[in-house]
């Protein structure tokens, strides 16, 4: 364990300068701060109220994502990760990481700082500068959909994309569908990457052409789909695959508003079955994340960390749930007649 | 929740024969009793004793794996599985899964009529007929080094092999080592696959020359080196990565009788670290897990799916330990001398 003594040592410097520093005293110089600041972040120093049992903080920092009202995607996560943490007794703080906060100090002296015992990532996007950071930090630190390689105070936890595509390209096959588009969310998220990847990998297990143009990185809004829905009409695509819910409300009217019914004409898939979903006409088939359950398992998982188990990645079973937005294909092959 | 009155509905007999069926006795014929159990497994039947809170019983199946000793690789696995499960008040039988049980009768039958709430498969292939049967089960169940896509009751867990052997790898090339063997377990195991993708993954990211001849599915044991070990040599191979501490014992042997010295000629890394990788001369390097961590982490799994959180799959982090079997490559590059 770092002490006091140890970042004086290390700098050349008395134990009390060393405590100014720490404490944000104003009798030493701000270049002086910065460097017993940055020397006890660099080597894992923990202050008297991190240690302290009665007064344990954890955060999560929020970014790129909506989570003030139930329909939107980040509040039950929040709420599950807090319930699960008070329950053991855990102060947490919500934090927008916005990229000003992000730009205006190192991810490890902000925690050092703050006195936050670990923290839960949720919606950072791979531009994100304090992701970046990870790779070498010391605070255990859990991320929701994203992955920090080979440091051991860094965990991922998520859903199985892989299966939740796998499960939405077979019902779509069933149903005799063979032209399937992906209107997936940004290029810039890791997940997209990952559900990008999934989605090759289902089209090549039904054995179903895969066509480069109908395979779209966009982004996770209602807009997204405006500008690709007619190029996927004039080529006859009969399934759309969406990578958010909202992606797919925007499908369903951008097809409806030319003329096409859904399912009849054009069958519609959404991820992550938002509050939203069910209300959609026609009630939206989707591939539901349980988000309160993803947000306990964010906790869990971090609590797992700060006793030392050292996880790397933990998925959950994503669930495809069925509504209207799908059908029988009208193009239908002979064989499914 | 499937009463006896279900299953005495779904097969047109009396209440009082399903629960014949059920607890044994022997005024019903064979053939009825096995439609009674079929029919309950099928319909997810629980018996009264399963959900009685004062007598919850889990079972431990172990297959093709040595647990007897602290030496072996089970054994701390299934200490830290029954350790986790004993706080909360579980109890644990731990059952070879031999080949013949498989056959004798399907799993969810067995489970049945043991009574058991849920199980950890420790140890199986890919050849094993239970494996084979999770597909469809719903009794909760969590996979060590396995993996089944798509059951909401079957959860896996191991560790995140990607990043041990990137480890390994990057290790031996900063060691100016270029020609790099695998030495792996055998090919009908899960984890072999995966870490054959992982090798592959790994020389590209280090720009390194693949040779297939090189890569090598064998199995885990001391006596699986022999075959391949003179190949290596008379091809001038100088790291050889072992999926197994076992292996690399016969390699570090199979090299040490051939007039080679490790880590002066070849370079050797093993997988597990187990408790004989700090008894062999030289010490071995060697990608940990910590198998009482993944014993615990079964169990918390396994918990987890029991209180309805549909966990696909959880990696622990390994860590690469470096001791005395690997150095600089004699014949390195010269930009690293």
């Amino acid at each position: 364990m770092t002490t006091m003594k140890d970042i004086a040592n290390r700098l050349g410097i008395s134990i009390s300068t060393v405590s100014k520093g720490l404490n944000g005293a104003h009798d030493i110089s701000e270049h002086l701060r910065q460097a017993v600041l940055n020397t006890a972040a660099e080597m894992g120093y923990q202050t008297k109220k991190m240690k302290q049992t009665d007064y344990k903080k954890l955060c999560l920092f929020i970014q790129n994502m909506r989570y003030e009202s139930p329909m939107d995607f980040g509040y039950d996560i929040i709420l599950g990760f807090k319930q699960a943490a008070f329950r053991d007794r855990w102060n947490v703080d919500i934090i927008p990481a916005t990229s000003s906060l992000q730009k205006s100090e190192s991810y490890d002296i902000y925690m050092l700082k703050n006195g936050y015992n670990g923290a839960f990532f949720v919606g950072f996007s791979l531009q994100d500068e304090w992701l970046a950071q990870l790779t070498n930090t010391n605070i255990p630190t859990v991320l929701f959909d994203n992955h920090i390689s080979r440091n051991p105070w860094v965990a991922s936890i998520g859903s199985d994309n892989e299966e939740g595509i796998d499960a939405a390209i077979e019902h779509l096959y069933q149903l005799g569908h063979r032209k399937i588009a992906f209107l997936n969310g940004p290029i810039y998220s890791m997940i997209s990457q990952k559900r990008n990847q999934a989605f090759l990998n289902s089209l090549k297990k039904y054995n179903l052409t895969i066509y480069q143009d109908f395979i779209i990185y966009g982004d996770f809004s209602f807009e997204s789909a405006k500008k690709y829905i007619p190029h996927f009409l004039k080529n006859d695509v009969t399934g759309i695959l969406c990578s958010s819910d909202m992606i797919a409300r925007g499908a369903i009217t951008e097809c409806q508003n030319r003329g096409y019914r859904i399912p009849e004409d054009i069958s519609i898939i959404g991820f992550d079955d938002l509050p939203i979903s069910s209300t959609l006409d026609p009630l939206l088939t989707t591939i539901r994340q349980n988000r309160l359950i993803l947000g306990r398992t964010g906790y869990f998982s971090l609590n797992s960390m700060l006793h030392g188990v050292s996880l790397s990645q933990t998925l959950l079973h994503p669930e495809l749930i069925v509504r209207a937005s799908t059908a029988k294909c009208s193009q239908a092959p002979l064989d499914l007649e």
